[in-house]
């Protein structure tokens, strides 16, 4: 037991009525309570996650209330090793009680019963802030609404143990620190320094270092042969390090690193999936392609066990060249990340519906010819209110029209960076992957429909798909363009007609390649895939195609059945 | 200016009476000169490269004379700065003038002119060791006949260079250094330690390391909740770098890390590819694909400069999960790599011919039915001593026999490392890769010949390859099976004749996908390729088809020329 605990915390915005507009941050390993805006007019520091939050930022602060607060073992005003303990009068040190993640939460969570608050419009936080984000949403169900972990993981991996147990190392063989017990201003100076140094080249990627630094000197042309700092990269970590010194208690190091290495979401309850169980937050999982601290598979781990378990989850791979750091540094599309995702929760939780985000079309005459006849198809096929998973799902257009005229509930796959993006804009939930490979997570007969429109062409293996669709739902929907459609076939081989379904190069690539509504039916029957439903589609009007569809049909939908 | 040096080596193995059997090993950052064998009977630690020096290894001592000397700077005998000063009659610390990696290759070619060796038949390391392959090979065109070079680059990257310096920080930071003057028992240990702990993160793969550690607590099955070393990773670690402090001096890791850092053959002429030019080494490089400190992409550079002058080279990226410290724990893949190497350097010096490795193919039923007729074609198309490409080279069959029967001087490009492997046990030059991106390396009209032989059908864009293969070679010859061969179709789709050149799958993979001779022949003529010589081949005999070849042809042979 330890108490009593101070906790220091900032706030924006104000706080509605409800109490329903709270939005908590979570902060990284050597962050604070100042997540925004600035404390006065002469300091020059904002806050660390200022690109963030703030009146009309993704974090939008007319919109929510606001609140960060350090975390307990820190040193930035929440009880930590440098405060004093009650019973000594003396400051803490090495005899403060270990903490762990977890125990971080259940301080914020009483901050947060504190301000009246019993269920928190969501919980943000990138790094250890995503640990606490995981941590919040398991332990305490029922007060969060939203889950935003970005960069982070259900457990460190050895390798992470290993830097951050380096860094303790060195700060526990600086002969300053005197077993915790040192003055404010002489601690284990340099120990903290490469502790600092070590964690910071975990923060970038490799390629990040390369493009900032290279092989750059910092002061001359030529190599100076001593073992001064030379190499720019060594300047600027040892600035890094001797900076951080002055900011960062050595102790709180120790402490809330080793918080980090015991986190384990997966030991908890024995499986990831049986962790996450009972969570009830709609999450949104963010990673970054160069980060290899806390790698986007790590992050997939957690997104794989929210979809064995159905919940509602949202999730990105940035691709970004900056690393771990970048979840600081990418505020454009991780902002439409969390921007999208906290419109949607907000939506809800206000009118127990899902947004629906803006889609709106222009008229042009460009999207006049790309009108998708198969959509209309499609939409006119499905029941309301079903589960409709959308392979291949691109800007969301489809699960849109399906959320306004049949309320569906729908999940959408794909695999373009820029398309999941207008996806969350338009409160589509969606996971950023491979068809084939997300198929493969979901457990059997999940969905009432599956879609696969206008992909069909460019997979490796479409019949193994066909039958994953039909294991992870109760029917499948296929639209594709009639390979067999006679003027297509013309236009294709710049006025030679094509042999009937035959290759029309040296090997036809996946967009060449034409698949005829009739070889579609046959390998159905062949592979005894039950064709339940066919509409062979006009080119200009979209209208369905009386006679001769094989070779009339600019575009087929087929529907098929699971035989059981 | 700096002597007298003292260099301390090792020697196995007889000098043969030509002088011409020396191979000279180069050791990484932390290695000496007792790289094989035992002191004596009552030591139990084996040179650091047991595994691949010594009788019947691959660098085998009954025909080799293999030297290993310890690197100038370093500790364990030859001069370095814990060495006296002669001037002075103390240790030099850090007195002792900054040394480079060209330094090192400097004093040791002394050593081996004081052995009276003129040309070395090898230069043989990994890491720091290829650093100083690579410095020999540029540095002394005539007096190195191969160079081996393994796990290697041409520069650090700014990642490695900064945890180079981060180590240097740890030491240079620790009281008992002193400024490098300290008693033998009693230097900069903390620091020491924990520079080796932070470089041997780098030398293993996160994957290697989850699977040689994963989260296991060393002594117990819960958290102990305090600072002592816990994780088996930490435990691990810090072993680790308290016994290097038994073996090592930590003046002589600054000098040696700090001439790592400023190795860069880049930055010595200008380009990598001038670098290389004058260099008359018979190359082999091999990189670990779980290498990120001294990354596959890195050694990749290395062969691309050598390709672009047109240099012998062979290239391996094993793909092994013991990362950078995997030149130390491959001995069967990296071995039959060194060995062949060996051989064939060894041979080429003897006869000044190049070595022909055992090709023995048991006659066997199986093999019998797997004889290349199109290898028979197109061995009787080649021109004697010409310069021929083999793109998917295989097992270097096709090459083999054209080296026997053409004596054409070959390059095998191919993709799979077995197959790899098997080129460089039979002596053949080979480079690992994917045949597309190879292809872009090499400048115009440096081959005679390239050949195609039955992969045409496996390539994303054929055409495109064939014009490579136009531009690099004088002429290309193409082998495929005949797609329009009637039994085949029968065949392929069990029973039912498929359309002439048609799909036979819903999207037919590239090995189903038929192309036949009569398509390839149209495409030709449609792109302007100018076929020069056909030749449509029967199934069982491998005899030419005089009729109906389109459909009576197993395989085609097409020779096409460019247009110049």
């Amino acid at each position: 037991r330890l108490g009593p605990i101070t906790v220091t915390y900032e706030t924006y915005g104000k706080l509605s009525d409800a109490r329903d507009n709270a939005v908590f941050i979570c902060h990284a390993l050597t962050g604070d309570a100042h997540a925004a805006g600035f404390h006065d007019a002469s300091t020059k520091r904002p806050g660390w996650w200022e690109i963030m939050i703030g009146p009309g930022k993704p974090i939008d602060t007319d919109r929510y209330f606001v609140i960060c607060a350090n975390v307990l073992g820190g040193c930035r005003g929440t009880t930590g090793p440098s405060s004093v303990n009650p019973e000594t009068g003396e400051t803490w040190g090495l005899d403060f009680p270990v903490v762990t993640i977890g125990d971080m939460v259940k301080v914020h969570k009483r901050l947060t019963e504190h301000l009246g608050i019993e269920r928190l419009l969501a919980v943000v936080g990138g790094s250890m802030g995503g640990m606490q984000v995981l941590d919040w949403a398991v332990r305490y169900p029922q007060s969060v609404a939203g889950a935003i972990a970005i960069a982070t993981t259900p457990r460190l991996s050895a390798q992470s143990i290993a830097f951050d147990a380096i860094g303790r190392t060195a700060i526990l063989s600086d002969p300053n620190f005197n077993a915790g017990r040192y003055a404010e201003d002489g601690g284990p100076a340099e120990g903290l320094a490469i502790a600092r140094m070590i964690g910071h080249i975990t923060y970038l990627s490799e390629q990040g270092m390369h493009e900032k630094f290279g092989r750059q000197l910092r002061h001359a042309d030529r190599y100076r042969y001593d073992f001064s700092h030379e190499f720019s990269v060594e300047t600027y970590l040892n600035h890094q390090g001797r900076a951080f010194v002055e900011r960062f208690d050595a102790n709180s190091y120790l402490y809330v690193t080793k918080a980090m290495d015991y986190f384990d979401l997966t030991a908890q309850r024995g499986s990831l999936a049986d962790a996450l169980r009972d969570v009830s937050a709609r999450f949104l999982l963010v990673s970054f392609k160069s980060d290899w601290l806390f790698t986007p598979a790590q992050s997939r781990q957690v997104v794989d066990g929210l979809l064995a378990n159905q919940k509602r989850v949202t999730y990105c791979d940035i691709d970004s060249q900056y690393g771990h750091d970048a979840f600081l540094l990418e505020p454009e599309r991780l902002g439409r990340l969390i921007r999208g995702h906290l419109e949607g929760v907000q939506h809800r939780e206000q009118t127990g519906k899902s947004r629906l985000g803006q889609f709106v079309t222009p008229f042009t005459e460009e999207s006049q010819t790309r009108q998708r006849h198969d959509h209309d198809c499609i939409a006119s096929w499905i029941e309301p209110q079903t589960r409709v998973l959308d392979l291949g799902c691109g800007d969301g257009a489809l699960l849109h029209r399906l959320r306004v005229s049949k309320q569906v509930r729908g999940l959408g796959i794909e695999r373009d960076e820029s398309a999941v993006l207008d996806c969350v804009d338009r409160g589509i939930t969606v996971v950023h992957g491979e068809l084939e490979e997300e198929l493969a997570k979901f457990p059997d007969n999940v969905f009432d429909v599956v879609i696969l429109s206008q992909t069909l062409q460019s997979l490796d293996a479409p019949e193994k798909v066909l039958r994953e669709m039909l294991r992870v739902g109760r029917e499948c929907i296929v639209s594709f363009s009639n390979g067999a459609y006679w003027q297509r076939r013309i236009t294709l081989v710049g006025g030679r007609v094509a042999p009937l379904g035959g290759a029309t190069s040296w090997h036809a690539g996946p967009l060449e390649r034409g698949l005829s509504l009739k070889d579609f039916l046959e390998r159905c029957a062949d592979d005894g895939l039950r064709v339940d439903r066919v509409a062979a589609l006009k080119a200009e009007s979209g209208r369905p195609v009386r006679w001769g569809a094989n070779l009339r049909a600019a575009e087929a939908v087929v529907r098929l059945r699971s035989q059981s």
